[in-house]
């Protein structure tokens, strides 16, 4: 009943928005009381608090299995790392977007568990590029901070707009962006 | 008064929130009455229309000046679009993040009026990238529209990290994002 609740909501704060629903509208979608709701949480921003966290800390598991292998190259962590991502999006593209858009929301107490998983995510990136630099595989002449920062940004944007049932797959998507982040678009 | 309107607005918005913004909040902090408010909106969501409205018109006005300028080449012209979307971030930071986050609010007939503009902005990027193609200047083995995808990844998400007052200045983000998108992170 606790995934159901997750998952009801999570339908429904990216549909309508955080502020917009109401603990009955939750429980009214899945027939239950709302004292099924408080069983499981103390208030809708602690659910919307563990909603956050499941996504965050489920990306960094995927994200540290890709880094803790040690027969992968910089490179190929690289590319895997973005393509891991952009596969999520049809399980977790709804979460992302209450992620990204509700996180407002969220009282300092509760940011607190959630920022420092998300600067985590953003600084094991950018280990995998320091590591490239450091044994040759990447370029040592630009930032790693703001190279980190762009990669992250052509696979965080792929939320918003990636179509899982589309043109591309998601294998498709991630080769190009893994090319075109690793030699560039410049014609020989 | 409409621009002192829609400025306090932003700021209101951007930190509030669109939904948790009343009309009788933005008043409040110029000191107007409602009747002022009225007399040059129909209503928030209005005034939300034109937020969005001019920061898209203020963008594609900023980039099809740097199109149209036949002296430079689509790298140029690449690097130009990157640095003037870094730079106007000082300027333009808030009304962004109303933006992106707030786009939901706005009715399909309002939507109507904005969607096109977004994606004649996609477009114009997309356009640089296929002529560049097409001369020489990129590599043509990428699909255009993807690789336009990952540079408005960069750009855009810059938005929600970029700090005009931090470490690096819009020029020097613009140019490491640049040489990163035209040569690439792997090394020679």
């Amino acid at each position: 009943m606790k995934d159901s609740i997750m998952e009801q909501s999570i339908q429904l704060f990216a549909q309508k928005g955080f502020k917009e629903t109401s603990i009955q509208d939750i429980v009214g979608e899945l027939n239950v009381t709302k004292g099924t709701f408080y069983y499981y949480y103390k208030s809708k921003e602690e659910l919307l608090m563990d909603i956050h966290l499941q996504y965050i800390e489920r990306l960094l598991e995927n994200q540290e299995a890709i880094l803790a292998d040690e027969s992968k190259s910089c490179q190929q962590k690289l590319h895997d790392i973005i393509f891991k991502l952009i596969h999520d999006i049809e399980k977790e593209g709804l979460r992302a977007k209450v992620f990204f858009r509700e996180i407002r929301h969220l009282s300092p107490q509760h940011l607190e568990h959630i920022i420092p998983k998300r600067d985590r995510f953003k600084e094991n990136v950018q280990q995998v590029v320091e590591e490239g630099m450091r044994n040759g595989q990447f370029r040592s002449d630009l930032p790693p901070d703001i190279v980190t920062l762009g990669i992250l940004g052509v696979t965080n944007w792929s939320y918003f707009w990636f179509q899982p049932n589309g043109e591309k797959s998601d294998r498709e998507v991630a080769a190009i962006f893994y090319e075109m982040l690793i030699n560039g678009i410049k014609a020989e």
